[in-house]
């Protein structure tokens, strides 16, 4: 990612004045904080937390992994699974079957993605032609809109797919998709995580590879770092057994609906010049101006008005494509900050035009998608 | 690593009857359990454990680190550390920086660094007068001799150096040196692990790249994974806090260097016509017979006589190179199975000798190394 971005919202971070709306994390409150604390001891005394495992990861959790997604549809053992450092390191795993080719992955995506194919060396392109496709099923990020749906049947019949349903189980109607891979296990890589839903500082996520690819993608995790880490795996399966995980979801549906509404409402309201897709899941809004520009300059407008945002160039293949935009997250700040956070983003926005940095940066048109290497990222 | 190894060692994983000298494992009874149940649930209750965190790590976890360092001579400052999951982390975070070029490994090496290497097209190379050298200072794997210090300045005069410190603190004598970075700080990449002494599913290791280069091992740790799991940061450090460190060590050392002499006195009796150096320190003994031969025959023998062992080519750069050998570790196997361990290699190696297998595969001589990529490995 651009390395001045990050350094923009690490000086954020560290002040105490900023709402932040940047980033993708879960909200606090509906992190299972003390449910992990009361069955984490007896996690930590099993034998398989401090040892050596499977680079594979633990029985238990990946047989939990593919209960969850045969429940939804999908034909899984668990042997199919493999146990990954999140939703990311399966995309740092599934991303070097591509290398030297190139994947399609929409006009905007998450950016770490991005980071994750160019380390692999594999071209992001905005060509929806393209043979591999990288798509975020059910709620996207940075729209929260599905976009898989609408173009399901030509997604499934192209060569490779890295289906990432990090949000899948979040859109607000609860109505959760199959797997796209069950549909076509041959050519869909699936990815999911507990990051969004249970914490992501557990680092659990996981991969179902195509079954002829698994033995190759097993031999990237082991490479990688041996094994995802036995005290987590172990903290994962005692957690869901002592909670009801779609209660969970249910809960953290409702809350992210609200908080989604409360936004859009507020920036309806606040910046009325906007364009935002009413979000139908994830964490979520993505805003575009009417105007080209420089993203980094309206970052650097909002931190100066205490708010934070994600600039819109970070999420596209093409950062040169298409009108000014950015992200913004209802899922982490305080709801009561939501109205007052877009009330400052629409003050940045007033001073952004004003100082004519929205039309700054001129902008490239109907010239190749570039896919330069990018470095530390958002969620 | 070769797939064939790793299929024999699940099978023999799966009997109830096969004496552990294979895998590099710690001692069960000195991974802190108790201290580790005792303190993990205030550190399942801090807010940094479930949420996302920064991809350099917990700054008190790269606190302690760098302060370690410190003790041992290196001048590091906890922004100088990056928290990975394991050493096989941060050595698939250093690998790429030396991508399509070469590294010398020496004529046996650690198994899943030569996977890193292959995983990052960096070819490994017998070739000491080589620009870049991966070393384990202290205690090699899989020898347990120090192979450092006698070429120590040699080293420090090359172009790159990554330093695998995972055995060092385990020397028998405890004379930890210097980290070899604290030498050549602008050379050396420093890698290290909670693995060998506290446990190796925390997957807690760290890297210490040059100042110059931490930007982009740090954009390739985000890549990879966003971050190290946060719930085992803090276990790390809440735990650290509640033990004696260096009690730890110490008491680990006695154990080692017991076991080490256990076993290595049994080879001498049983089998005395293998070569066998005498460790400094570690997990393992590396023996070499006098034959050429099929070595993955070697551990078919030894399985059905009931002891596993690593084979001598998974550790060889050049798989083609030397008498045939294998690794046997004292770590894991309780210390009152060893004597019978070591009776059985020795009947293994009969019955191996007697197939005429132990000439079998006809060895290449002369030939360039062969860096082939490989697949899941052993530590």
């Amino acid at each position: 990612m651009d390395p001045r971005v990050v350094e923009l919202h690490r000086r954020a971070a560290a002040r105490g004045d900023v709402i932040p709306l940047a980033g993708g994390l879960p909200a606090e409150e509906l992190l299972p904080r003390a449910a992990l604390a009361a069955v984490i001891a007896e996690a930590a005394r099993d034998p398989d937390a401090l040892q050596y495992g499977w680079p594979e990861g633990h029985e238990i959790v990946r047989a939990w992994i593919a209960r969850r997604l045969r429940e939804r549809g999908m034909q899984v053992d668990a042997d199919d699974v493999i146990v990954t450092a999140g939703a990311q390191q399966a995309l740092a795993l599934a991303a070097p079957e591509l290398a030297h080719g190139a994947i399609s992955a929409g006009a905007a995506t998450y950016p770490a993605a991005l980071d994750a194919f160019a380390a692999a060396d594999v071209a992001v392109t905005c060509d929806a032609r393209a043979e591999a496709h990288y798509v975020i099923p059910g709620a996207s990020n940075p729209s929260g809109v599905d976009l898989v749906e609408p173009v399901r049947a030509e997604l499934l019949a192209s060569a490779c797919v890295i289906a990432d349903e990090a949000y899948v189980e979040l859109r607000f109607d609860g109505r959760v998709p199959p797997p796209l891979a069950a549909a076509a296990p041959d050519r869909v890589w699936h990815v999911g995580t507990v990051s969004k839903t249970l914490g992501p500082g557990l680092r659990i996520g996981w991969l179902v590879p195509p079954r002829g690819r698994r033995a190759a993608a097993l031999a990237r995790k082991q490479a990688a770092d041996l094994q995802t880490c036995g005290l987590s795996q172990l903290a994962l399966a005692r957690l869901v057994d002592a909670i009801d995980c779609d209660a969970q979801l249910a809960r953290a549906r409702r809350q992210y609906a609200l908080r989604a509404t409360r936004l859009l409402e507020a920036l309806h309201v606040h910046a009325p010049s906007l364009a935002i897709a009413e979000p139908e899941g994830g964490f979520s809004l993505w805003c575009e101006t009417g105007d080209g520009g420089d993203e980094l300059a309206l970052l650097e407008a909002a931190l100066a008005h205490g708010v934070s945002l994600d600039p819109g160039h970070i999420f596209r293949p093409d950062a040169t494509a298409g009108p000014a935009a950015f992200r913004v997250c209802f899922s982490y700040a305080a709801p009561d900050q939501l109205d007052e956070g877009a009330r400052r983003i629409a003050a940045a926005l007033a001073a952004w035009e004003a100082s004519g940095r929205c039309a700054a940066a001129p902008r490239a048109s109907g010239g190749a998608p570039r896919c330069a290497p990018r470095s530390p990222s958002t969620t």
